[in-house]
């Protein structure tokens, strides 16, 4: 085999066996293939694709290029959860816990991820004492014990795509729905969960900027899920707005107790019921909608938040903050005015979080550290009405100097409409192996 | 200015700017932009193609990549010829020495090429003691003195080119048009000859296979020898069939001293008259019309041949070898026998080239050396009428183990009929800065 040939045949719009997949997969990962060639590869797929079969392909080989993770320590069906990122995105730190309250063991490992604001991983290291890398045994016991536990992702998943990534990353090869799907599902499949709930995000704050995109995205994951035998489901849910109150570290993690507490944002808590719900459902536990009602009632409850003081106090995170988040650190506040009477009609969510970005919140280079404490408050979103000069968000930041800039920026995000806008949906699709479901959700109310 | 952005930019398929182009081929060249992402560039320039101006910066920036030849101590017009390359292309060693011979200085630079046969310099390197490594004040000299030099290419030119090549070889990114002409087109420029004249082949031994693709790429490089200053002039010539009756290199020069001499076969002398009379024309010695009838002139009375001679000489070469051509060395024949009765109706020229390179007369690395005395004589081509067990053609070559998979392929590239096919033009179009000429050409007689 060549590689030369396996370029020439995807520039021609001709489909690759599983077979030289593998072998470019697993050469290019031991250095024999060169970066080179690779790139014009990933550059061709950009222009004719690959199909299901070609993807799942490289999905399995990208899984199996590393350490693949074996859960079967932990008892019951192992459920994962993937966001493909937004703003205002603190859902893990909710439905795990839900779906853990309502008995499903949840071993989950989450990335720290560039961006808006930190991963999951640095919303979490914002509880003094939290420990997020913990080894096998420990991570296992805890799951084992408490039916939870939040930790680092190890580096050595899918060594495949982290070097194929990294590639693509610099030569304009990101945005290829083939290439996406794979990347995400192969770090999923050498997770080693048995079943992949994937909240697929859809809009001006999303990657995938069209509901159609998405659909396409979810349709395909989901595809690799089943073919590599784990049992998938994706909802395609609004990011056209951020998502929740707050965008930043400390300050998700509040909101996100809050939440637990039954205290949070409507739409963060819809999308979290549904999250929590469907991880239910995929593990065996009922009816959708019995799932749902579960997932419910586990806010209601208290349970949720049970079962994340119980995770944070066993993995070394002082409770007390937990207990009473205003002991988490805040950073000055800066607040932003509405310029006008009127509607606020949309929101440039994706702009907007690269103000988080800017106010400390978010690392652009993996070296950068993160300011905890930066951040956003979304005093008014999408929807809202209201008068000239009340305030519509607080900016949070150390870096005084980028207010003005940061304010500038975060107004033009905005736009401004006489009239309400239409409301959208949060949830606005749901795929799974047997089709894809458009029809409003219901919110399991 | 980031490559990210420009790999991104054509993508996207917009055109880049002329500063664009220069930093990214200047940057790439200093070692400062890595392989992998002039790869996926170039991938992406065979997807969204590169619009004439892109095409002219680009082959204006690597022809100023590397040394810039200065033919101005030589006295009056000069003018280049390249061809695309095919299969028994000698012209250079014939319509060379006639433009020489109607009074124009020709100072060429040749390469030696991977492939079918050797290049030009390889030809010439057949006939004992020809120097083909001159320096510049000896080689403008030649020129000054008897009119014509046929040397070695620098690999100092176009250094740029040289580097992207090699990418594009190994990467699938050779068949784009932009890429084939500014690739030609800044070797030609940094050449530094004042006129240009272009063959480019189409059909079965070609690279571009269509009259229309051929055409292409004709107006593409007369367009940037237009932008660059330089009048360009192409003409579009069969290569269904190979030119003239040989392959090979000792071969190849053999049958140039024969048709300087007038007894060359009727496709090749009519070809050579084309290309020396548009040569005169681009150095202004006239209407077409007028400089078909000097080149024809000029082996009808003896004088390209004399010029040749007086070249060979020159330039250390042997001139017992161009007067009495039965002294160059030949390798065993083998004879290939018509299978059956019929008009031999197509060649597979491609095919058959790589036929010669097997029997020894071309190498597949620069490292490989060359048999002279390999090659191919076509003693029946398209159009011939034969009989069963007549022979169709001599294959000459040292490696005897080869003679037997040679015949065979051989055999495969030809297919027979029982009626005469249709006639092919030999020139089918010229292309100036005016447009496109198709109607059938003079033949200057």
């Amino acid at each position: 085999m060549r590689m030369y040939d396996l370029i020439e045949k995807k520039k021609l719009g001709h489909p690759l066996t599983a077979q030289e997949i593998d072998w470019m997969v697993q050469g290019f990962t031991a250095g024999e293939i060169p970066d080179y060639q690779m790139s014009a590869f990933l550059m061709a797929v950009c222009f004719q694709g690959m199909n299901l079969q070609e993807t799942t392909a490289m999905t399995l080989s990208m899984a199996h290029s590393g350490e693949m993770s074996d859960l079967s320590a932990i008892h019951g069906v192992k459920v994962d959860k993937h966001s493909t990122g937004g703003v205002g995105d603190k859902t893990t730190l909710i439905a795990a816990p839900m779906a853990a309250a309502c008995g499903i063991p949840v071993a989950k490992m989450s990335g720290r991820g560039l961006g808006f604001t930190g991963g999951t991983v640095d919303k979490l290291e914002s509880i003094p004492g939290y420990q997020t890398a913990l080894d096998r045994e420990e991570f296992f016991s805890i799951v084992n014990e408490i039916g939870i536990s939040l930790i680092g992702q190890s580096g050595a998943l899918a060594a495949a795509d982290k070097k194929i990534y990294a590639l693509r990353d610099v030569t304009a090869t990101v945005d290829s729905l083939p290439l996406i799907a794979s990347s995400i599902m192969s770090k999923k499949i050498a997770a080693g969960a048995d079943a992949i709930l994937l909240d697929v995000k859809t809009g001006s704050g999303a990657f995938m900027k069209t509901v159609e995109d998405s659909v396409a995205l979810a349709q395909t994951m989901v595809g690799i899920g089943e073919q590599a035998g784990r049992r998938t489901v994706a909802l395609i849910t609004d990011m056209n707005t951020p998502l929740g109150d707050t965008a930043g570290n400390a300050i998700e993690v509040v909101e996100a107790i809050q939440t637990l507490r039954g205290k949070g944002p409507q739409d963060l808590t819809e999308l979290c019921i549904h999250l929590a719900g469907n991880m239910l459902y995929l593990a065996g536990k009922g009816t959708l909608k019995d799932c749902l009602a579960d997932a419910k009632r586990s806010i209601a409850d208290g349970s949720a938040y049970e079962t994340f003081c119980r995770m944070v106090q066993r993995q070394g995170g002082d409770l007390s903050y937990v207990q009473e988040p205003s002991k988490f650190p805040t950073a000055p506040a800066f607040a932003v005015l509405a310029p006008q009477d009127g509607y606020l009609a949309a929101m440039q969510t994706e702009e907007i979080g690269a103000v988080a970005g800017m106010l400390g919140a978010g690392r652009e280079k993996k070296e950068d550290s993160i300011d905890p404490a930066a951040g956003i408050r979304f005093v008014k979103k999408t929807g809202a009405q209201v008068q000239r000069g009340e305030v519509i968000a607080q900016l949070y930041t150390h870096r005084e100097e980028k207010v003005a800039e940061a304010t500038e920026r975060y107004l033009a995000a905005l736009s401004w409409s006489n009239q309400p806008p239409k409301p959208s949906r949060l949830i606005l699709a749901r795929v799974t192996a047997e089709g894809v479901e458009r029809q409003q959700m219901q919110e399991g109310k």
